[in-house]
């Protein structure tokens, strides 16, 4: 069983994989995985992964089997583990409890190497859906804090297999990050009341140097404070706290402008590495049951994804402070991805 | 002039190095440096590199000439200027000021492919007073809140030149990553009026299980909550919040901690890619004149170096939470560390 571990020194839980256990010599001069022709996620290969928990197939097609257009799986190495209890502990000074947890790979398409950029709209929005129907149904899980939707792709992201996919992590915590956003949204709404991501929003639109594009009533940008250069924000222009209230119209429009902005990442800086993550709010089931701490939610956050391209080296400074060096300011590259001409 | 921008939603300050200015062209498939035999590092180039700002060299030679140990110089590419004044300022809901600091350069060696590990422990002693004696000099400047002193060693840690050397930035600002550590730290005194790095020595001392060497006063251990595999923090047992104040012989038993530790990492994992970072207090200077905010700063920090050995990717799901997935428990790495036999 993995155990999450708290760093009581940057208030940081950490999940410590106990069982894949690796040894320093895994580590040394690490190869490159072989290119074997094999993978288990092209269509026929069904049963080398495990059974599919959601999939959207053609009529009379039997689970774990040909004839799908989007495939959720267990991932076959997960980070967490889906059965047990919490069992919180404290080691003396430190906090601990087991990796409970759920890890799913959404296997965008039985083409393997199909990019999804230029997978058609619809295609997408079915992606999406998956994403956010399977989010829907982990947050029914009282154990689960929290569910990130996120994808890396190129070997440079962290991607270790090619074949267009993107995961699901559930966790039993409110991570650091989303933690501090919500904290900075709330101060925010407590002063002004007013989202903090809305006021961002206006002020975007009103100045237009950051705006890349805006597609029914979606818009992308790049933040004021880019750490990464061609660093994109995508986030609905209405206020809107949860991306599981999302509706299929929401979920089209959505996957416009996020094709939009990945094909002209694409084109700008010919098939970069990226990451991109989703920040929505928490579980508000078990929020509920802490009473006061969430309850202002549906007015002080704000859903939205974060797409990094992995185009510098984080390295000793970054590490050491929590200070990003970005080299490229927003404006430049909000104005060169603007500039392509999508054909 | 660089640029420092506040992001709001993380609370997390940028530099925008807006004369760089790096265009998608500079990132598309770019080709690691071509190696040419030229080092602006080596001895006999001293003309090569900013004049230097401190040198360790034999009696009679002049600055900028061959004769040195250990020579300090201004980054000549550096991600903050010098020169000018802060000027703090607001652009609509967002803050931003101008990019003042100090980057500088330590040469830990005229010899072009000494690794630090086997540098013998008079000379690493020497670079550790010269970081430290040039960390005093820019606590001086009252515009600069932080001076972080690290290194990058490998390009997979960031190491652009592959001559030996350690950086140091100086920030007018606090960085997020410190302030977070004196946060906990403060939180914790004032409940138990106990340094919380004591407390964890103390414990890490008894259970024994994640400490690798203890080396004159000094100890190295793998972190309980440790975000990476062989990830190790070096500190002095007894309560120091100020790397400053360590005296001559603090510095040789630090150094022989030190390379104690860098030397285990590189037998163990074939001289692997790492970052080591110093942490310690801010400059206590400014800091009087914020009343009341550093007050029992004396008794609630705890300078230490973490090393970071750079074995994996960081992809969306860390980037996404700050969550880290460790495949090598702590035990583990210091139970291999430990083994090491050094010859």
């Amino acid at each position: 069983m993995p155990e999450l571990r708290h760093d009581p020194i940057q208030k940081r839980w950490v999940i410590i994989a106990t069982e894949r256990g690796r040894r320093p010599s895994d580590f040394v001069k690490s190869e490159p995985p072989p290119i074997s022709g094999f993978c288990p996620f092209d269509e026929g290969n069904e049963d080398k992964t495990p059974p599919e928990v959601l999939a959207f197939r053609r009529p009379g097609t039997a689970p774990d089997t040909p004839g799908w257009d989007v495939r959720v799986v267990s991932n076959k190495f997960p980070a967490l583990r889906i059965e047990g209890d919490l069992d919180r502990a404290a080691d003396g000074i430190y906090d601990k409890m087991n990796g409970i947890g759920a890890h799913e790979v959404v296997i965008e398409t039985p083409q393997h190497d199909l990019n999804l950029a230029d997978q058609p709209v619809e295609q997408f929005t079915n992606i999406m859906l998956a994403a956010q129907m399977r989010l829907t149904d982990l947050m029914r899980d009282l154990r689960f804090r929290y569910v990130l939707i996120f994808r890396n792709h190129g070997t440079t992201a962290g991607a270790s297999l090619a074949h267009p996919h993107t995961q699901i992590i559930a966790t039993p915590v409110t991570p650091r990050t989303v933690s501090m956003e919500l904290d900075s949204a709330r101060e925010h709404y407590h002063a002004k009341e007013r989202c903090l991501f809305c006021d961002i929003i206006r002020q975007e639109m009103k100045q237009g140097i950051r705006v890349i594009s805006e597609v029914d009533g979606m818009i992308s940008f790049t933040p004021f404070a880019s750490r990464f250069p061609f660093e994109v924000f995508v986030m609905p222009i209405q206020h809107s706290h949860d991306f599981a209230e999302l509706n299929q119209d929401g979920l089209t429009a959505l996957s416009k402008c996020l094709k939009d902005t990945l094909l002209r990442l694409k084109l700008a800086l010919d098939d970069p590495p990226y990451n991109f993550m989703l920040h929505t709010a928490p579980n508000t089931r078990t929020a509920a049951r802490r009473p006061g701490h969430w309850l202002t939610l549906p007015f002080d956050y704000h859903w939205h994804f974060e797409i990094t391209p992995r185009l510098v080296k984080v390295a000793g400074f970054e590490w050491g402070t929590g200070f990003y060096i970005n080299p490229t300011p927003p404006e430049d590259a909000a104005r060169y991805l603007r500039e392509i001409v999508i054909p």
